[in-house]
């Protein structure tokens, strides 16, 4: 089983990378799948699981927030996390190959040794991109986006840390760190494939 | 004209993986050679040369040292940083494609728009490398040969930064970041040279 585990900062492309690289490889690939899966488990609304997972920092919600918690419950993230762990596992535990993005799945995943690819790009190409794909109720202005991807990479970097990742975006962490600035994501993603293939066909 | 910069961290192959990337795409290859440039121009020692670049930090050295410095000169590093961009300047104007190791080339070349990799490795991986490769007299302990790896970088971070780079390693300053630590350097050369070929081929 061929596992492609892909992180990104907020933006950059890697999330059509991800899906991009899938449809060349034919593998399976898991984005928002898992949220709805966690949503599911948990009974709660995907868009709330979502939102405290991805866009918040590590905080505590209020026990009474939305419709769906236990008294006693005091910090949902966490609760969230350890579901999401559970979602990922059986993924890997079909044995297909598959690819899937963020979630820190290549700490999660681990002991499959997947492939890890950590995603980034300059500034002011992740800030085109957000503006290009936003959209109309959701025009930020640049100062506004500059804190929006600010805020969900340290978001991603807190539960990287949590989970005993170690440093989110550390490039000892990844076989490889691609920067999208100057590409268009469809060429970019053959090219990963192709060096992919290569770490695959490695003399070990 | 076509540039590949590789920087990288010390133990990581880097160098290797520059050379044999040269060897395999047939373009000139500046290492040791801008060293030797330097100290030729400068009437010193390549040695000297070498030592007061890359193994030292940010230093002044003593006026008197070795022997080749008029009165007055109190920062060596400087002075050669100064001579090693004008080697590079001149390699550059050669108009010939070509690839260079270390020397913040990326920074120094950048109105060039050079390809910018940089080569990691994990910690265990780099010592095992720069046992493997020590001469018999620099037989070092695994805990010198972590403060070697340390210190050495540490110059680079810092050459790098005072010279206008920002921060070295910063995965947005490369088009690419490869962790060697999987890998034998040879089968990498041959999937960073697809990489770039893909790079150089994609649609602007």
């Amino acid at each position: 089983m061929n596992i492609i585990t892909i992180s990104r900062e907020f933006g950059s492309g890697g999330r059509e990378l991800g899906k991009r690289l899938a449809d060349l490889l034919g593998y399976d690939y898991y984005d928002k799948e898992i949220i709805t899966a966690i949503a599911k488990n948990k009974g709660m609304d995907s868009e709330y699981v979502s939102t405290v997972l991805d866009n918040h920092g590590w905080l505590s919600f209020p026990v009474t927030f939305q419709n769906s918690f236990a008294p006693g419950i005091i910090n949902v993230q966490t609760e969230l996390l350890v579901e999401q762990k559970k979602v990922i596992e059986e993924i890997a535990k079909l044995g297909k190959n598959f690819i899937i993005v963020g979630r820190s799945a290549d700490v999660l995943l681990r002991e499959y040794q997947p492939f890890n690819v950590f995603v980034c790009a300059e500034l002011k190409s992740k800030i085109k991109r957000c503006m290009e794909r936003a959209n109309q109720e959701e025009k930020l202005s640049e100062k506004e986006l500059i804190r929006k991807i600010r805020s969900i990479d340290k978001n991603r970097m807190n539960i990287y840390d949590i989970i005993g990742g170690g440093v989110w975006g550390d490039r000892a962490n990844y076989h490889l760190t691609v920067n999208t600035s100057d590409w268009n994501i469809k060429e970019l993603a053959s090219a990963v494939k192709e060096y992919h293939a290569a770490f695959l066909g490695r003399t070990k």
